[in-house]
This record gives C-alpha cells, structure tokens and sequence, in this order.
C-alpha cells in the first residue's frame, strides 16, 4: 500500500545460499554435522556461544532428568490429542507443550529466577562459605515467608523426604567444576528453611534444574524453554507408546463412564 | 456415575515412588542423568531399546541437520507468537512447531515413508550391489511417474545442485556401519531418476534425515517426530535472539504498511 | 540485505485507520457492532458474501449441534492443560483444538468432501426426485464399498439407530429453503445404504452438519474449521467449569493411580 | 496397579444416551437447535444460565468488535502455519490463538480484572451518579500512577483520539439496561484520567469489550476466552482468504530476502 522501506531481519543463526547451509557462523554440513551433539548444539543455539564439554555434561544432565514423568497431565492430553487426530503428530506434540505453563513444568523457571532475583539483590561479594550462603539464603526464605510467597522448589508430592535427582545434579555439577551461585544458594535455602518454616522439605529435581540451568549463564526467562525441549523427547516416548499400545481410548471411556451429569443449578425465573 | 471396573494404563517409560524415579526400566538418578546423552535418551524413549553409539552419532548428526534453517514459515510464526504472549514461551513453541506438517517438515517423514514402501514391496532378498539397488530405484521412481506422484526428497528451492547436508549424512552413516537399505535405495534414486524425470534434482538433507531415520528402525508414522525434536531446539534458539533483539514487531509492521485493503468483490444483490 | 522491492498483502477482512475500523467493507462500529449476530459475522468472514436470515439459521443450527458433547478427548486434553498452565487460557482451549482432527471433528469435513466429490462427478443436470437421488447414491455407496472406503457420516457409537440432530437439521434446512444437493444426497445415502452394506446405520450429526454447511457454499477444505469455531465455545464451557469443580487433577490422578509399569521388553545383548 | 476407587466427573454441559443429546440440561436438538443462536449458546455455555436477549446483544456486539483487525500478528501466524501445514485447519487456528496472550488480546481481560478489583475495593454501596463515579475512578488512577501501573484500556497505538467501537459499545449497554457498575467506571476513567496524567487517551475497544463482559457477570479470568473466541471466527476468515488468495508465502519471502545474517559475535577463547 505504501513503499515504506523495509527493515533488515537480523539473525545469527542459520542461512543458506546454494551451496552452503551456515548455523551459527559455522558450516552446518562441514563443521556440526556428526561432529557436535543435540543437546550441545541446543545450548549453543540459545547462548549463542559455543559450550564447554562441561557445560554440556550438566545441561544434557538436566535435560535426562526432565524429560519424562509417565502420565503427567501434558502427556495425558498429548495421548488423547493423538487419539483425536493421529493425522497431526505435531498437534498432539503441541497440546503435551501447551501443559508447561506455571503449575507444573513453571517450577524449573520459578525457582531460576528466585535465585536469580536474590543474587541481584546481593551488594558487594558473594559469600565464600556456606555459613555466608546460609545468612544469605535465611534471609530469602524470611522474605518471601513475610510476604506469603512460597520458596519455588522446595517439597514434592511423592519425593517427601529426598528427590533422588538432586544430590545426583549437585554431584554432576561439583564434578564439572560448575556448582555457581544459584546451586550454593539452592543448597543453602535446603540447610536453613527448617528454621523458618518450621518443617523440613526436600530441595525438588525442578528446582535444582532451574538453579543448574541459571548457573550455566541462561536468562530466567527462557528456563521453561528447556523444560519443553526435554519434555519434546518425553512426548515423543509417549506417542510411540500410543502408536503401539494405546491407551487413549481408555482413558477417555474412564471418565465418560465415571461421568455424572448434573442439569445447571438454575432459579426458575432464569431457566 | 457407574461402578464400570477402570482398564490398567501400561507403560514403559516413566515412573515413581517416593524414593526412586524409574525411566524406561533404569534408575533415572543413579543410571542415566550424567551418564546419558539428550539426544541418545530422546532416541531410547522412541525405540524403548537402548541405542548403540553408532546409532547416537547418526542421530544427532539428522538432529543437528534439522534444527534451524534461519527465518523460516515456523520460526516467524513463533517470533510473532512470542511478540503478541511474551507470558508464555510454550504457546510460542508449540506454535512454531503446528507448522511442522505436510509442506515444509513433512518431506523428512515422507520420504522414509515412500522408501519404507518401496522395501515392503520387495518379495525375496534385497539387492547386494548398486546394480540392484539402482534397478528397484528405477521401478519405483517409474511407477510414482506413472502414478504422477512426486518422488519426496528430490529437489530444493535453493540447493538446486547438491544439498550440503546430504553427502556428509551418507558418510557418517557408512562409518558407523549404518548405510541401511532406505539409504542405500535413496542414494540409488539419486542415481537414476535423471533417466526417467528427464531433468537431475539433488537429494535432499531433509529426505536423507528420514533415509537414516529408517534405517535406525524408527517407524514411518514418527519420522516428523524427530523434525519437530530437532526444531525445538532451533525455536528455542529463535526466542532466544527475540529476547536479545526482536524483530517480530517489524515483521508485522511491515506486512502492515504494505497492506492493500480491498473490499469484497460483491454483486448488487449480494451486498 | 537486499533492495528487493516488497510484495503488497491484499485483504479483504479488516483495516484500520484512526477514526474507523472497516470490516469486510463495512463500518464496523456503524454498520456491524450490535446489528449483526456473531454467527452471521463468521458466516460473512469467511465467504467474504452477507449471508441471509435463512443462511445463518441453518449456519447457527450447526454450531449449536456441534458445540459440545461433554468429557469427549478434546475437552480432557483441554481440562488437563489448564490444570497444568492455568495462566494460560489460549493454550487451554488451543490444546483442545488440536484434536480437531481426522478422527472425531474430521467427519463433517469428511462427509462434506464425499459428498460433493460424488456431485463433482455427475454429468448433465442433478436428480430431480428422491429415485434419482437413490439412483446416485447407490454408486456412490457401491463404489465406495468397492475400494474399501468408508461411507463418511454413517454410523456412531453411541447413537445406533438414530443421531437426534439429523432430522431436525434436515427440517431447519427444508424450513429455511436450503435443502441443497448435498443434503439431498446424504439423505439419499441413509435410504439406501442397508441394500449394499447389508445393515441399516444412522446418518449422523457431525456427517448432516457436513452436508448442511457443503449446502450453504462453503468450501470442503474449511467445514473442519466450523466444527473448531463451535467446540471453541463449548471449551469455554469446559474451562469455565474447571475453574468453578475443578475435575482435571482428579482425571490426572486415575490415570495414575491404574498405571501398571511395564520395564521395557528388551533382549538380554541390548540392555 | 491398583483398585483405587475411581471419583466420579460432575459437568452440567453436555452428554448423550442412545436417543438423547442433552446440552446444559436441555434437549439439544428439540430444545436448542434452530432456536438459540450461537452467541448465545456460547455465553450460555459459561455462566451456565440462558441469557436474556439483553446480554445477548451486548455479547454479540462484543464479539463483532473483537473478531478481526487485519493482518494482526496472530493472523499472520496463523497464514505461515497454513502455509507450512495446509493439511491441520486446527493447527493454523491453534496458532494464532497461541498470541492470545498478555500483550494484545490481553487488555479485554485486564481492564475487566481492573475494574472488578477497584470494585471489589469499594466499601459500602457503588456511586449513584457521575460526580460519585468520577471520585472513584480518580482514587483508582491516583493508586495505579502512584504504583507506576498503566491503566488497562486507556490508549490506542492507531486510535489515538476515539477508538470508533467505545462509544457504540457505551449506547448498545445504554439500549439494553446493562450499563453495569464496569462501563460505569470505565467512562469515569475516560473523564478524569487527564487530571492525573497530564495527557488525554482514548477508552479503547478492546478495554471497553472486557468492562461490558464483566458487567454480564462473567468471570475475569475468562475475559480473554471471549476474545479468542472472537478471534476464531476471525482467523477463519484469513484462513479461507489464503485459501483463495495466498500470501504467507509471499511475507515468508519477503522476510527471507530481507535477512541480515550476522555470525555469532564471539571473543576468541570461546569460538
């Protein structure tokens, strides 16, 4: 309608012209292919930057641990998705994503970010030892108890006593040379909440992928992202399942069955 | 409503109590995370048998072929996406990945599917040399003629001579000793579709993806699958670089301005 | 990066400017906003043609008839991913839609599509009387029966003998004055299935909503689209009740309290 | 795994027996088809009570205001998830309502929640005329200024005077005795809003929508279910003009042609 100019669309992931593919400023075919892992190349595609085998050790740690839960409600809704429309594999894909908001996959983001906000809170140095992460952390929990808010990460409905991925993602993390700040605050808020809370919960696997993901240098607002990425893997499994042996169809004639129907609750002058 | 007796929903990927998290039979925490790659499990919970290395390496190197090809159809859907819910980073994956159908991602899984066929027609043993191979290659890519059906993975709108990603899929699966018959009868049809088609196209590395796909003995149905694994990484890289430096209000801007407002075409009556 | 000169975008649906909103050509705020109803508006959206008062009765009938139908997979899948992500509603409702497809919401699509395929194929002028439409529908039952094709819009698991929606459809159209060939056929189809499948099956509701909408013009690859918009309203429904009796986690749980896990069957060299 | 008893699952919507389809307690197609529109079946659907013809017409003409503004991002979304999967209806509308979110669609659902709460506020019995309304509305936009908290519905990036569908939505309410305390509230915030701001902005469209939705009672947290549902009508409109006359490829293209590939810039230790 108008010849306005156009804006250019930067981008430095890929191109292509004939004869080459570029991703990232490097040869696709040439230079990643066969030569660089999906999970290092995920990190690299979101950070821009070409990890450390050690970054990748952690970060395909926290993704393993993501990846799959059985029948959570995301893979629920992606089985009876697939049942509905076994045309779209990317439709029931989609519908298990569409599960990742605050509730359940949101813990990952939520607790990356509570760390995030007490480190940036912080003036002068960080602690050096655990008694300095522990003021620190007893100071978080006190705050957010004052304000009502509950401390993201903490506690699970089944792991009550310890959720076995976390002293695993602490070690891998250790191991790697990679405990930062966000896993030393975690550890610490798991030694101190005791006090405050007056009971004592487990440090979640969520929440210690959030606080690894964040020591890895990635911004709190796209921790979500990786906990679909794993799930993407998950949802996979359970598709595959489904083509197999479904159970979608069960499930589905479970509630229909157990279904109680009852006439809205109307006052005579409004029926 | 009905005292109906509820169906036992069987799987065989994740599960847990309250100390142990098991995932495809093993101890999440104590066997896998650290110890298994992403791309390695996203396999596993596919096929539910544990892969070999070689099968890994071929894998990854399809993933890391198919994460992001820059601006494509998907990833401005998701940028746009991303611009109008910023709240919520699922909505704009999962809306990337709602393209990946029959167009643009579909040539990956059609092509396994085509090759799949063509193998499952075969009554007797498979070829041995190229000789053979390059004949089946002709009967088949003379019967979709006939039929007037494309051969899917032949040709690329911007690759018109060689798809870079194709001679180097082909020989990272020949050093893994993985160059099964749905490659070896896609590099055949590269071979030979010249003297029926009367023109030379090159395959193309989406094809050559779900040639190797097949050959890892995935199924046909679930070829997409693995598109929409790998793009998952690339949208994340996409939002990513939104977070960084959005452009997804100028690409909107843009169709704006050049919008041409045509009333519809009505007659009298009509109106 | 380049000067390429930028394509315009015609439309014919909405513009703005700072004093007006046009819509189809019209003055939305003058002409539109409280003197036309919604489905009327989404009649005209989508043939770009002011529907009449007999078109849009017919057109709402449909929606009406497909709305909803209680705890079917679509609004579970739904129910389930607002349990999950209950700050996002979109993707609640888009998770419900996605299985809109082959399977349960394809029939009205399906059935349309059949049925003006078989209208396609007539040649000279259309039946005049229900034995010329008995005539056609029988080879088109017989063909069909021949390749192994499913009749669309025969038959539903609930409703055996007859699916209440489809005479007072039939009736609403035969009021209205649009009882079109499709329908005409479809009818046809219920007289005189049971002398080649050798057993009477009811024309069902989602099949006559085909018919009802391919009668009104509108084009076969878009009839799944009105059979979305309907059970868009009936997912509000859904979640509205959600957020008042929440069922989702009970759903959830029973599915996981009747998981029955299964390690992987796998042979002693792969383990 | 277990003989846990399984709940039952109340919904007053819909079910179905042999004979029957009942739909919120009423026959649907002796009682509902042909004779309710499919407005208000939708607003029906949620509150669970049949609207008067009053609330009907408010509805509608909110849905009317909010069903398409052109080539939005969510439209264009829609048309490059059709263009790439022309084979799922249901993913093209899935995604563009995935852009249902915060930042567009959102302002329905937030000028609803605000006015609701500034409401919920209110000790004693709401103003009887303007000059009490005014008092209110000037407290309100005194706290959310002192909170640094933008006014929803206040401001129209093309509308920057008069958004044409506030007044006619104001008078439709008027006709039909449904100037609810919102719409009240919301024109006092249009009347003393310059006091406090030092700048005159209009009551925009999308505001006045979520005011008028919230005067029929219905539920803040489900405004913007309102608007999607709006928007579907609307997103099937840009689905049937891609199909007669395509352009996603053509704003693919031109974003393509316009890319600006930059290499990742990375300092030399981590390259």
């Amino acid at each position: 309608m108008t010849s306005e100019p156009v804006p250019s669309f930067p981008t430095s992931l890929g191109a292509s012209d004939p004869d080459t593919i570029t991703l990232l400023g490097k040869d696709l075919a040439a230079d990643l292919m066969g030569q660089v892992g999906f999970g290092e190349l995920a990190l690299w595609l979101v950070t821009q930057r070409r990890p450390t085998q050690a970054q990748v050790r952690v970060f395909e740690a926290v993704l393993v641990a993501l990846a799959d839960h059985g029948f959570t409600p995301t893979a629920i809704a992606a089985r009876l998705t697939y049942l509905s429309a076994p045309d779209s594999v990317q439709g029931a894909i989609a519908a298990g994503l569409l599960g990742g908001g605050s509730r359940f996959l949101g813990v990952t983001e939520d607790t990356g970010r509570f760390l995030a906000d007490v480190l940036a809170g912080v003036t002068g140095p960080l602690p050096e030892d655990d008694a300095g992460w522990d003021a620190l952390a007893l100071t978080a929990v006190r705050a957010a108890r004052a304000d009502k808010r509950l401390i993201p990460g903490l506690g699970h409905p089944i792991h009550k006593v310890t959720d076995p991925r976390t002293p695993v993602l602490f070690a891998i993390a250790a191991q790697e040379g990679l405990l930062g700040p966000h896993l030393k605050l975690f550890a610490a808020i798991g030694r101190v909440h005791t006090e405050v809370l007056g009971r004592t919960l487990p440090l979640n696997g969520a929440g210690v992928c959030g606080a690894a993901l964040a020591d890895l240098g990635l911004p709190p607002d796209l921790l979500r992202g990786f906990a679909l990425l794993a799930r993407t893997a998950g949802l996979l499994g359970h598709i595959a399942e489904e083509q197999r042996r479904a159970i979608g169809m069960d499930i589905y004639l479970t509630v229909e069955q157990h279904t109680d129907y009852q006439p809205p609750n109307v006052s005579p002058e409004s029926a």
